[in-house]
């Protein structure tokens, strides 16, 4: 029997009881590529977007996936936690916000990001396209980034909007599916059920 | 310039310098639903099917991954060391071996695996359905199981069999992009290439 609950009070816990590995905060990103065959990378947690479930991830404009989420924009993460034993499969659409937004709530978001990102970072950003061949030994072109420069263009948010997250604890052996539901009233709400591990 | 080279000694390697972590044979692996969503979870590492380099994972027939395989056979793996800093993107074909296989060379497969697995992990196929709804607090059935008895209908094993494999390093910043490829003379090889990272 479903229940209404949110799964965010558990990822929030495992995120604690976790922080102690370097890689607690990395999750797998599943998304649909254009030849309708699956493609999955590791990316890294950058928060949830203030106030709500949304999850932050940045990228590079010019990687991958961001041609994947404009042509699908679902994706699922699954997200294991190595000290605790849980998994979480977070199931939901993926909004782009790059430097051609016209939305200044959500170019400030982009912003904030880049800020709250080491320099080492930022730097990633200026380098060579990624996956296309190495040419030479290519020196570094760009070795000093101003501390106070904002978003360059290859700088992207995404903001990845959950619909269904399926839990599972291997310790205790418990599952629960977590789904996003309209609740009657014109609202939506999470629910949760307990399911067969 | 591509070059020949496979990265099954890179695998091997990172599978050596990472043993020490408990969850270093687990990773993700990507498939599509038939609602035309990516979907991902973590399995573990059943080793490679001798002598090639395919990739053998075991499932419970009743999990939603087969249902999806069979809509879609194409999968992506992501393994990340977490250790050594490498990423393994592995994309290719995923076939099924349950035990309606009328192939005695593939039984056999199925059955070998069904013995390399503990005793722990035979009993889960003797569970209830996975993602069913949980039923009351039913007793566990099945608290017995002959160590010597054959695989449950429910036993199925996966056989990845790559085609790509996109290759990070992110200690040395490397990356490395390996296709298998014709080789003109009816047969395939893989080839290698630096990319970007």
């Amino acid at each position: 029997m479903a229940s209404s609950g949110s799964w965010k009070p558990l990822l929030l816990a495992a995120l604690e009881s976790n922080a102690h590995l370097k890689n607690s905060t990395y999750f797998q990103l599943a998304t649909m590529a254009s030849n309708g065959r699956p493609s999955n990378r590791t990316v890294v947690f950058r928060g949830f977007q203030e106030g709500t479930d949304k999850i932050q991830i940045n990228t590079d404009t010019r990687t991958n996936k961001i041609e994947e989420i404009r042509h699908c924009p679902f994706g699922e993460i699954c997200w294991y936690f190595a000290d605790s034993w849980e998994q979480f499969r977070i199931g939901g659409r993926i909004e782009i916000i790059d430097g051609s937004s016209t939305d200044p709530a959500k170019l400030m978001q982009r912003e904030k990001s880049w800020f709250a990102s080491s320099l080492k970072s930022r730097f990633q950003y200026l380098g060579p396209a990624p996956r296309l061949p190495v040419v030479g030994k290519e020196p570094r072109k760009v070795n000093h980034l101003d501390q106070s420069a904002g978003p360059v263009d290859t700088f992207c948010l995404l903001v990845f909007d959950p619909d269904q997250v399926d839990y599972v604890n291997l310790k205790s052996n418990e599952r629960l599916l977590f789904t996003f539901r309209p609740t009657g009233d014109g609202c939506q709400s999470w629910m949760s059920e307990k399911i067969n591990p």
